[in-house]
């Protein structure tokens, strides 16, 4: 069933910055640099993130003291995400022939050479693991959903190399790639980029869904995304749009009102898992669902959007990739906020019954969103 | 140790509003209404919530289509938190003499009544539990913060009050109480007040802490909090202040950058459990932690406030009372937003070590924060 052949070819040019970091060009056709490969600065990135424990919500916390400093909402004639174009103010990109752009956070997180921190609190360690940003596209103006079909299928395959990469370190057992959009939400920068965190173990939400997923196939036999997506197809009430090999669904236990998921329709761990038609009918579904969410109330539409994978520490057949779009408005001009009970307790309330919401947005031409 | 006799005397009114909804009036003297217990509209609550089963992330996800219309800014002569003042524009609250008032929640996402819902996915049940709405003062222009002593102390007593009421019922497992501030994170009514949630069973956060402190006594044999507080107490890098009977601390496992605890340094499960004389402590070394992240910045820090007990199907020894407060600036001006790491994995970025961000707090003035 799957083709193993990609729909589009994936050409990638590994450099190394000034400061030392990398930085990998990907392109739907041979990558090719014009001029040196830039920096912001020329200092050596000195991070030295660390990991506590916290014992009441057993998950680690991650501090990142150097961080402090990091861009904040640059005037508009500096875009460090932008090609270099005056030598003298370098940006992180070069000029040159490519589509997406990937590269070390300057401001990590973790990474994966983090020292041991210096003594400190009980269950403190180094901050291992690994901070990307993945630039969308050259154009500072455009989104996500301006890329052509083809540019978004590249970058679904930018995001699986990244993740064999940070897999092939040893180092890594759980990758989280990642939009975050909309000054509303704290972006800032607004060339259309995501990021990558990759853990050196498996973080709560990804822990949560194995043991959940692998409990489901231990008790009927089968992943839980067949028999999901099974019963939202048969029922139909939920669903935005089907394209086959792809389908997006406003899920029956939305946390967000217009919370939207993107997922193959047949059950596997990883985007590398995809055939390359696979990959291709997600990146349309996935263009075609954010294009309704800034349809919907004609504004660009501040979301999260996260990318679930299975964890790499071992064959997970019962984890099914997808893709979660978090829209933070539930009506025009209304934001979520994450109050007490979300917070507090963990458990979301929300205004919106999913049926409703999946109506409003089939209802929307994805035309709507074009031009936003 | 724990005296039983309270500080101060809690005086407790139960009326009936004109659409059903309960209504008690608590006082450090005895309550008296004056006038008619009035009600925003005569409308009986029409609430239908209900409860849908997240399969993945195994929690439950609360639904309340009829919140929709619920109270946004309304103009400033309009406040539905402040006494009745124009019969013909009636509000929550009667004229009279009281310090504290509870209701229930005109548009809750939980209800002790909730029907069961028409059929709808598989993992969906009525939404049984309690929404109260707890109003601090009669002033709209107050804040926590600005309570006396003893006030806050009542607020204290208030929330045992409604802790042992909910558990009566013998619907309810969990009870948290909280407050949201700021119009930076979704408040939509300014007078000073917070929110009770109860549920009718244990949710994520509070499973989570009862199973990791549950094995921290199965291991060491002592409660969490003992060694907790001792080790604070030793250490002294991240205490606020120290009150003797209750203490603040900026938990070395923070996930917000001034994150602050405030809990008794003897452990305890519920509010009602603590003496008097420990009440009061706690009642000031929550307030001196309010005044001091309003000092810090020189602004009314957006925050939210979460009051941890344990859950009511039995005793729980194991679990610490505590109170959270999650401050939302990380900076001047400079909020912390739930991105990608946070929303997606589970896993929290903290700029700035906990030691640190103490030493700040720890410099602050309480008087500092006053008359902001």
């Amino acid at each position: 069933m799957a083709d193993p052949a990609p729909p589009t070819a994936l050409y990638a040019a590994d450099c190394v910055k000034p400061d030392g970091r990398p930085l990998t060009l990907y392109g739907l056709a041979p990558v090719r640099v014009r001029g040196a490969i830039p920096s912001p600065s020329p200092d050596p990135v000195d991070a030295r993130p660390a990991l506590r424990w916290h014992p009441l919500r057993g998950e680690w916390v991650m501090y990142a003291a150097h961080r402090m400093g990091r861009t904040f909402l640059p005037p508009p004639e500096y875009n460090p995400l932008a090609p270099t174009t005056d030598p003298q103010h370098p940006t992180e990109l070069p000029q040159g022939d490519y589509d997406i752009a990937v590269f070390d956070n300057r401001f990590p997180s973790l990474t994966l050479t983090a020292p041991e921190p210096p003594a400190g609190p009980a269950g403190t360690r180094a901050g291992v693991g690994a901070c990307e940003v993945v630039v969308f596209s050259q154009s500072a103006q455009g989104r996500l959903c301006d890329l052509r079909d083809e540019q978004v299928t590249l970058l679904l395959s930018v995001w699986a190399d990244r993740t064999a990469r940070l897999a092939a370190t040893g180092q890594i057992q759980s990758v989280l790639a990642f939009e975050n959009r909309g000054v509303e939400v704290g972006v800032t920068l607004h060339h259309p980029h995501g990021q990558i965190y990759a853990y050196d173990h498996i973080p709560p939400v990804q822990a949560r869904m194995l043991a959940q997923t692998g409990a489901y196939r231990a008790q009927h036999g089968r992943p839980w995304l067949a028999d999901f997506v099974a019963e939202e197809r048969q029922s139909g009430e939920r669903l935005v749009r089907d394209d086959g090999l792809a389908l997006s669904v406003v899920p029956p236990f939305a946390r967000y009102s217009y919370e939207t998921w993107v997922l193959p329709a047949r059950p596997v761990g990883l985007l590398s898992d995809l055939s390359g038609a696979e990959r291709a009918s997600l990146a349309r579904v996935l263009k075609d669902a954010l294009l309704r969410l800034d349809g919907l109330f004609g504004v660009r539409m501040p979301y999260l959007l996260t990318v679930h994978q299975a964890p790499l520490d071992g064959p997970h057949p019962e984890f099914p990739l997808h893709i979660e779009l978090y829209p933070y408005l539930r009506a025009p001009g209304r934001m979520k906020y994450l109050a007490g009970t979300e917070q507090g307790a963990g458990e979301f309330a929300n205004d919106k019954l999913p049926e409703v919401a999946a109506a409003e947005l089939r209802a929307v031409s994805p035309s709507a969103g074009e031009g936003l």
